[in-house]
């Protein structure tokens, strides 16, 4: 599919390209960036300004101004001091250039006044169709294209099938280098900078287009583009692996809700990750290994992985990281394990891992292999072998590869050694057979393999809103309330009118009140004293249950009013509530996160929510595999069938909650936070009511 | 500190080697052992036998026998098929070898038949004072005194400091081709194979006594030595890391208990390598890594680490990676901060991670880090670097050697790239300094030496039993014991007899014996039914409490007996309890380990206790320190202290019953599994209560 703005195809296809601050002093970035654009298999123009510079660099003339270059010219490289910039993006527009690389520092990485440099260059650009990478990036690398625009110093990244989209450019560097000597290559390279204009998500899209590119990988800082990149990433065909740096960091003061505080960055990034389907890598060389498997093997159509090994020690290894990673060993049948004992001694362990021992010979090697991979109860396979003693691992590999080659399944290998491994890994990856130093990398990949399957063929379909919601209604409820906590009954109120049920209650100004509100009522009554900014209402004393006869209610009553006396945050009112039937109880609640919008979370509530910290969260609104995912991610979700003494509850009216909450935060943007804790969950079919609701509303 | 057995000394310091089992077929392992004892820096006799060969092999003469080669022969290599190994013993006897290496296989890893035959040369070697390593492996190998017999292809390792022990020689074979490529060495080698006789624990002593070994690797399989090996890796002075095997292993099945269930067996694995001060790494790879680190840098007196690099994107990878693995990212103080911005530019990041920018020197590099390793609120530092855009990873490595070499505090350094950097590799190596090519596996590294600071300093010692605990009464009850479960009277009387108190309680046979209880204590009572087998009694709904009249008690009595008519698991009895005043609950758990014997277990308790798997465990009885572990590393623990509206528990009595449940189970064999859930937490101060004991007592 097309990039959306034709401009940024210009970035890799250019007729010509113009290197403004062009230098001859191999000192300067400006002769790097000079060397790489003369130097490479790049079949268009390439022009070099600089207006104190005479003669030529690198057999090109050099020219004084943009002005003088000849056409054509698509593609502007500017590394220039930063003051000038402003400029020479005036003379581009004035040239008709549409694309620049800013190349230079001294923006918005260094205070205030760069800053206000960028916003000058932004604003230059926009007037003048003019779309910027960068500033302080090291540019683009296509290496089918042979187009360089870095100033890293030769040999550039080899040609291969992986994409690389990084906020860093020294990362950049680090994996063009790295790469080199992993066998495998490089399509796309984007350094973005800071990104003042083209952000990761047209990256993206500049990346994904290329037909070369099987997989892109990416080092992100931040997600400046939110929802849009979950939809891209979600969008594409080609698998996204990234590693999310920064996973430490705190930005929680601002919020006060149990929701707002678990959620932290990280829940957003988890969620939001998980609904694009992007697989996220722990460390860099996790996503590249990632990487090389997605580009050169088949996916797994599941999780169960056969283990084959020559060796008892590294097939435990292997088996143990597989099911670290998620995957399960594979369970081989009996017909699987009568082939195999026709090839192997019977001294051999037939079950996952297949131990064919140390005396095992390529062909045997090969035989086992095509078995495991023929077996219908197998997904896909792992290879790991020490070099066998009375042969070469090479001859070993010489072996497999016809076998992994012709197979529709991903077969792995974990060469174990160094130098006597050295060819069996250069014929693995001449036939573009994915291969690991060790067991534990090889079976991380394979499951990087496998979580791609799962996310192409999951659903991703968002579950529309049930019909009843009542949208104006919550609209002018929040429309009259200002900034800050909702009481409980505009709390209730909202929450009922996207049809989350509630005891009755209401706020209770005497204790006469509340006397004769549970007269009304019948049976017993809960009293709860809510003052502004207190969440944890219980902690203070301020939730009275039970409450059975009038003497006790006047009790409580005169408790919480001593207590709101003595409170100084702020105005108190004092709510009267039906008690519920007993049942299990689970804490929902909805934020909105400032990249990626409105969340859910679900998870165990009460007063332990954040010492257990037992929540998990989605993007709202949500899918149906999403509701899966946090009730089997939770210990919350997973008793709800029912554990020992604790009877089932209504698990289907817990994804209704869900599903309609995920829909009120995300219908308005008014709500900051919102928390019902506890909702109770009914037995199964009596569905789940909110005993008690935070609402915080935005400005 | 020497061997304990002598006998064991000979096997890395022997005058003379004969192999036996020799061959001149290059396709035969006794071609590759001869090779490569004949062909190695060894200066002691080597010689070799085989009835079979005539003539030399290797320009040495080829013997018929044993008996014929001449003294001195401290050694023996045994490599002939199974059947002949017993007479090979014999004869090694006869002639006074007493260490012998059995290579062959065909023993206990093929079955009955071969573990007899194990059984008779472990027979044979003990009535003759023979120590045997193997059978089934490769051997040993001491790089220093240049004796290698094993029948690895050359090169063998290069000499070095990390001894490994492995359980497996084909990992062996994969770390010594490994290691070659990383810049550091292997001291000593030893195979374990089948462990008949000689096990890991000591073959840990025969490489520690190694004056050229300062750390110590294992891949480990099991740890068949249980405390022997805790208790020699403790007092050892040089690191052990370990791999450990088969972390994905169930046998479960035996066990009933929560504490059993959740134990599994890692749960003594982690205990016990916690105790010995192990450091268990979670790959091959990061063993090997942390075994540099060990062998190279001086360990951190603390976890105050800082991050020096000159880009950004890594420097923030590195920061995560140091939090994920336990570690404070160091806060600089001011003065710090002075001294680093003489050294850089205005826009230089000068918190931490520390960035220089990429226009950093290699001057500024090492004055930097001069200025980190100097500062007393860092313990360590991580530098991370692509290679400066304008000079070489060379030059920069050149400029902080000198001040990584004179620094007290541990600096790794991850040189992110491949080719561009491989000159600054080989000058890190020379000069011991620990590289690594991404900052996840650097920080890593880091984290097992502050690992090994805190094994070092933490404190061991076994806290001693209270002098009140009754050990008579104890070892009375368990005698007069038969095998199963204790009732519940007998439960409470064993945990008594060791200073656990429980409330008042019986076996009532009636509900007139049960109200008559209740009139004789006061106050509430609980009523339970204890069917044999039965953990989950409230699942049954076998537990009735808050009993306040007779006709309550009558009525629950009635529903337990005929609950007990309708279970079919064995003879049921109903105990009245006492009620007690309320507080937190939590769980204390005691079991026997088939490896590492006693173990205590701590954690969330109720109903819910398999489920949030919030349990530690530790090894009984049980140090100061593991007190202080279980209670932070558990939810049940972090809470004690209060938590929102949960008041504050006693501390000091739940460590109290632990410390006493661990000397309980440590003192009595008998007592298989024994579970406290709950123990009943009081306020401070008014110490824990035992409100259900549950004993299994073996044969």
């Amino acid at each position: 599919m097309p990039v959306a703005d034709q401009t940024l195809d210009l970035f890799f296809n250019p007729r010509g390209v113009v290197l403004v601050g062009a230098s001859g002093d191999p000192k300067k970035l400006g002769y790097g960036t000079a060397r790489n654009l003369a130097g490479g298999e790049f079949s268009g123009a390439v022009h070099f300004v600089n207006p104190h510079l005479t003669g030529s660099l690198f057999e090109r003339e050099v020219y004084a101004a943009v002005d003088e270059v000849p056409d054509p010219v698509d593609l502007a490289v500017v590394l220039v001091p930063a003051g000038l910039v402003p400029g020479v993006l005036r003379d581009c527009g004035r040239r008709g250039i549409t694309a620049v690389i800013i190349v230079s520092g001294g923006f918005g990485e260094t205070g205030p006044t760069g800053a206000a440099l960028e916003a000058e260059c932004v604003g230059i650009a926009q007037e003048l169709g003019i779309r910027v990478l960068g500033p302080n990036c090291i540019g683009i690398i296509d290496t089918h294209l042979g187009l360089n625009t870095t100033f890293l110093a030769p040999p550039g990244p080899e040609p291969g099938e992986v994409a690389f989209v990084s906020h860093s450019g020294a990362i950049c560097a680090a994996v063009i280098d790295w790469s080199a000597g992993q066998g495998f290559g490089v399509s796309r390279l984007v350094s973005l900078g800071n990104q003042a204009d083209i952000d990761e998500v047209e990256a993206l899209e500049m990346v994904a287009v290329d037909e070369a590119t099987r997989v892109v990988t990416m080092y992100l800082e931040t997600v400046a583009g939110g929802r849009r990149f979950v939809d891209e990433v979600a969008r594409m065909t080609k698998p996204v692996v990234a590693l999310k740096a920064g996973g430490s960091e705190g930005g929680r003061n601002a919020v006060v809700s149990h929701t707002g505080a678990l959620a932290g960055r990280e829940g957003a990034f988890e969620a939001a990750f998980r609904r694009a389907g992007l697989i996220r890598a722990a460390t860099t060389e996790a996503m590249l290994d990632a990487a090389r498997a997605l580009a050169w093997a088949p996916l797994p159509s599941g999780r169960r992985m056969a283990v084959l090994t020559n060796a008892g020690g590294p097939g435990v290894a292997a088996a143990d990281a597989l099911e670290a990673g998620g995957l399960v060993l594979a369970e081989l049948s009996e017909e699987t394990r009568r082939e195999l004992a026709i090839t192997l001694p019977d001294v051999a362990g037939l079950a996952n891992p297949v131990d064919m021992l140390a005396s095992a010979d390529p062909k045997v090697f090969a035989r086992c292999l095509g078995t495991l991979v023929s077996a219908p109860e197998v997904d896909g396979v792992l290879v790991v072998f020490p070099p066998p003693p009375m042969f070469t691992a090479d001859q070993v590999a010489e072996a497999l590869v016809p076998v992994i080659r012709s197979s529709s399944k991903p077969v792995l290998v974990a060469v174990m050694g160094g130098r006597a491994v050295g060819n069996a890994i250069e014929i693995f990856r001449a036939s573009r057979v994915p291969d690991f130093p060790f067991p534990e990398r090889a079976a991380a990949a394979l499951a990087a393999l496998a979580d791609r399957t799962e996310a192409v063929t999951s659903v991703v379909d968002v579950l529309p809103a049930p019909g009843d919601v009542d949208r104006s209604r919550a609209a002018g409820l929040l429309d009259g309330a200002s900034q800050g906590w909702l009481g409980p009954e505009e709390g209730v109120e909202l929450v009922g009118a996207y049809g989350i049920g509630a005891p009755p209650g209401m706020v209770v100004a005497s204790a006469d009140e509340a006397v004769e509100f549970a007269g009304a009522l019948g049976g017993e009554l809960a009293l709860k004293l809510y003052l502004p900014d207190v969440v944890h209402k219980s902690a203070l004393g301020a939730v009275r249950l039970g409450l059975s006869n009038p003497e006790e209610i006047r009790a409580a009553y005169a408790v919480l009013a001593d207590l709101a006396k003595r409170s100084a945050t702020g105005p108190a009112v004092i709510y009267g509530q039906s008690t519920v039937e007993s049942g299990q109880e689970v804490i929902v609640g909805g934020i909105r996160d400032p990249h990626f919008g409105p969340l859910i979370m679900f998870g165990s509530g009460g007063v332990e929510v954040e010492g257990l910290a037992d929540v998990e969260f989605a993007l709202a609104p949500a899918t149906g595999s999403d509701f899966e995912y946090l009730l089997a991610h939770t210990w919350a979700g997973r008793r709800l069938p029912g554990h020992r003494s604790v009877p089932p509850g209504d698990a289907a009216a817990v994804e209704e909650a869900l599903l309609r909450l995920g829909w009120l935060v995300s219908d308005h943007p008014r709500i900051g936070e919102i928390e019902i804790n506890p909702l109770r969950v009914l037995a199964p079919g009596s569905g789940a009511v909110a005993l008690d609701v935070r609402v915080r509303v935005h400005p």
